[in-house]
């Protein structure tokens, strides 16, 4: 591995002592910045681009030449695991992901294969390598995946959902399925997460984009117990240094202090949770990456420099925080709002609190 | 008024004594219900249903006849009052609810128009002197309205919205006209439901059905403030009789305390929430309706029981609970399931807790 020149992400995200908090955007390669838009439209469809390493690659990097961010994110999707599956992911205009091969029949689980990551995703092994070698230490490179019962309800709805109401009524009406698909899915996580840390990215993160839709007890059974079966069989600890593994369950703020425990080192909070209110529920048990209503990116500079200098207010330099939005940014952002954001971060001098 | 013979919604909403658990369920008049489809084919639009007093009399008592129901709810929509200021309310099969005309300039907000409650709305007060006619005092009648953030969110997106970037970008880029057409909408709002309370409705409820996307500080200040304003000038208190007001905002569970404190006689609370963490929460200050996953109704008989079951063992008998579900029923779920789950209510016999 080239040693990182900047590892403040890696140093907060493990709650040691860094100069200044990182900061880095969750969807920060994406449609809001007219080079991707560029690129997008000579790459074919979204599907192609994140199936093309090269392609990958660029996109990757573009947020890096414009804005002075302190990590990478692999342009990816989380729904490459059920694509390697076999359900056939396409990305319809204005209305996301759709499987044309959606799970129906209890033999649809039970035919289910588990990817080799080596095989069906190469070309993400591939998109790693490359960036690695664009990146050359700059700043750490974050792995992800989707948990399983994210992956899940897309799989089982067959697409995005106002209700999700056939995931929910698989969950009561054959709890078992639901447990033999959720275990495929951890897996085929654990494979894919593993194959990305060889690969060589230097964090990882899962995001539980659906958890949130689940009564507490569910939560705490169909989607954190799963991620942290695959926490546990995760090669973060590498000779000499950690591969932090943060989670992430968008409107998961009521479930903060369990997440805590599931053994990754931070959590992800979306923009719905106080900052100061879960840094208090998680203590020192691991870092927050977050919060900011990504919303605020619509505002003036003036409105952003005093959104973000309050949400630094609440670690104010103390170790465990890692800059981010509550969710990813829009489409529609004025990428000169994002360096506004970035430059607040960084030239950001807190005063610890004295007790 | 006619003094109602099953008096069990309003006194477990004041935290008063009952000789069991009241129960009534989010959408109990709509598309489960095959009677409710029949007439539905026959009435022609959503909208020319809901305006329809007869027909919309007929829809509210249907769950009544089928299942022993502690309370009635009108067949309404929160978007009327929308509609009455013209925006041009449309149904759309399978997209939800649409503004021909929704606020797209600062001019649309200055020109919207305070509707009156006996002209524009004049239908929802004909259909609830048409229903109390019909009941008579058999059990209190629901009346209801949405609450100004959640009105604001459609009236702005002209929909429903997967982020709700067009008001969330209103709220950073134009707070203050924001605030005005909020300011218009708790005005609306107050007329309109005190002449629902004119009309004879036992009982009132605000849907939030959109707070719960907002950030803490604005959800209090942008959501929770217009609701407090409206409580404020409601004529709750009818001469020997109070009519409890309840709130209901979809993923504000972490939101509960403040809502406690916001003159609402009850709080409703969706199923993401755990119900013993809320009763805790919320103390003696209010009382709270809910919270069982609508998705239970999936499961076979006895897992509804059981989760029912559990779900009382939090109150076990003591004031101050209403059984609901934690959201509106979902249109494919089997009618005898909801006649299990009635029954399951009201033959528990919970023993309170000792100390």
């Amino acid at each position: 591995m080239t040693p990182l020149k900047n590892d403040r992400l890696i140093r907060a995200l493990l709650r040691q002592e860094v100069d200044h908090t990182p900061i880095w955007i969750m969807r920060q390669a994406g449609r809001y910045l007219p080079e991707y838009r560029a690129l997008r439209q000579k790459a074919g469809t979204f599907m192609e681009l994140v199936q093309n390493p090269t392609l990958a690659c660029e996109v990757t990097l573009q947020p890096l030449a414009r804005y002075d961010l302190d990590a990478a994110i692999l342009f990816s999707d989380i729904l490459t695991i059920p694509h390697a599956m076999g359900l056939g992911l396409e990305f319809v205009a204005g209305e996301g992901p759709i499987f044309t091969k959606p799970i129906r029949h209890e033999q649809d689980v039970q035919n289910l294969p588990i990817p080799d990551p080596s095989e069906e995703l190469n070309y993400v092994l591939d998109a790693i390598g490359l960036i690695q070698n664009e990146l050359k230490g700059r700043v750490p490179l974050i792995g992800f995946g989707g948990s399983p019962w994210t992956l899940a309800c897309y799989m089982v709805e067959g697409s995005g959902s106002k209700d999700f109401s056939k995931i929910r009524a698989m969950r009561y009406a054959r709890p078992a399925l639901l447990e033999a698909l959720l275990d495929k899915l951890i897996e085929a996580t654990v494979a894919y997460l593993n194959a990305q840390i060889a690969a060589g990215v230097n964090a990882v993160m899962i995001f539980d984009t659906w958890g949130g839709i689940l009564s507490p007890n569910d939560y705490l059974h169909f989607s954190l117990k799963p991620m942290q079966k695959i926490i546990a069989q995760l090669n973060l600890n590498q000779n000499d240094r950690r591969i932090p593994c943060t989670i992430f369950t968008k409107n998961g703020g009521q479930h903060l202090s369990a997440m805590a425990s599931s053994g990754a080192d931070a959590l992800g909070i979306d923009w719905m949770t106080s900052l100061a209110e879960a840094k208090h529920k998680v203590g020192d048990k691991v870092a927050l990456q977050g919060n900011l209503d990504p919303a605020v990116l619509y505002g003036n500079p003036g409105t952003i420099v005093q959104a973000a200098q309050e949400m630094l207010d609440v670690y104010a330099g103390a170790p465990g925080h890692v800059f981010n939005l509550g969710h990813g940014i829009y489409p529609d952002v004025d990428p000169e709002h994002v360096a506004v954001l970035v430059e607040t971060v960084h030239s950001y001098v807190g005063t610890r609190p004295i007790i």
